[in-house]
């Protein structure tokens, strides 16, 4: 299967419709049923004690997921995020980018099932996990 | 049981521990194992066409249940996330803040059960639930 | 909105659909989006030890989400159940019938969204909480 | 780190303590973090129409990640399931066995989180994704 879109169509859609966080984020792979893609981490994502919030984790694996079925189904398809569960395994390394590793499950017809695992830069062990479900437009 | 922190200690306490999102919240009823949580609904917490971004929700969730934890075992007590179950229903009404109203299901030796639900001001109907687990101290 | 289901013709679809468990369980309560269903505890349910088994749990949960479901979409819908998130948070007492306490949150046009607790008979702290969600069949 | 149970010490411990149901499953690979086990599928597992039913999928996953578990902290430990999140994705296949591959992401000092997807024997598509959390004794 074909991608409908790569990831420099990906980065300028993100750029047009979610232009106040589309500097946070860079697609690092993309391939069918993959995308890696790293939260730049700066002060705003970040709590007391240098730890990146659990919002911004949860920000990241929702756009890691999104870009993922998006690449699948192409721009013009409206997918919403109905089901997120996160677990929060380990504190991040203080100073580095967070990665997500994520992949999709099902493509259906009427849902989308994904899986992330959230990386430090610097560390094998994941910081975190999370499964996102989206409801896919019917045609 | 006797609550440990009111609803002003705590908001000094979220002032002290989380400068740069203390303003967006309100607490508007605590009780034993139950909160009430609003959020003051800002550009920032916004997606193109109005809606309030899961981040946002997934924070104010997470907001509500901490604070409710937080006033029953104390502020001392190091309460970490650890799951987060959120399912988004519907679309938050134009305009509106959220309101989080949250209980604690189970207050155990290692971990705190929670279950929520964030409402728009003006709708009955709830547009998303979020259910969030802490590990708590040993003592 | 008026029930396409009452009790009694559930039942009688279960007795019908599901021979294997219906023995299992009893109908207490069926209004709309609301339900109490009783899991007849016998000896297949059981952990050593006495404890109710997490399948059997997790059977009544979606028997009774099922059902609330199923009354409020009529029989011939086939409603599948796409996610469940399920919380272990205290033994059942035992010797005790379980009861769930289901209800729909949301009845949307794809997806149906409900949260249940489970009980022992006599105690008023929740044994267990499982939400479900269903995929409904579009028109 | 050396497991401080293998495959056969697991089997014998699930025959002692769960002899009803302990000729369902097969532990087909054992490995530190990770492990397979196969639902011997029999008639009690369906439902009409030849599907496994949701309960006897949740309880495989429950037993594969348990046994992953037993076999890094060993047999005296007492794990309890604390919350599992299942997303049923396909059918399975009509008269296949199911295979459990699961693996452990965090061991900590309190909980343990591991992730599985069960799959038909002739498929290599997921059937379901089911993630448990399992409270670890203190010592």
């Amino acid at each position: 299967m074909a991608l409908k879109m790569d990831a420099a169509e990906i980065s300028s859609f993100l750029y047009e419709a979610f232009p106040q966080v589309s500097g946070d984020f860079e697609i690092r792979d993309l391939q069918e049923n993959y995308i890696e893609v790293v939260l730049v981490v700066a002060e705003r994502h970040l709590r007391p004690g240098g730890t990146v919030s659990g919002p911004s984790m949860f920000g990241l694996a929702d756009v890691a997921a999104y870009f993922n079925v998006l690449s699948m189904i192409g721009p013009k398809a409206l997918a919403v995020t109905t089901n997120c569960s996160i677990d929060f395994m380990r504190k991040p390394i203080f100073g580095d980018n967070l990665i997500a590793k994520s992949k999709v499950l099902k493509l259906g017809r009427g849902l989308a099932v994904t899986e992330c695992l959230i990386f430090s830069e610097r560390d094998e062990r994941p910081v975190a996990r999370a499964n996102l479900t989206y409801s896919l437009p019917r045609k």
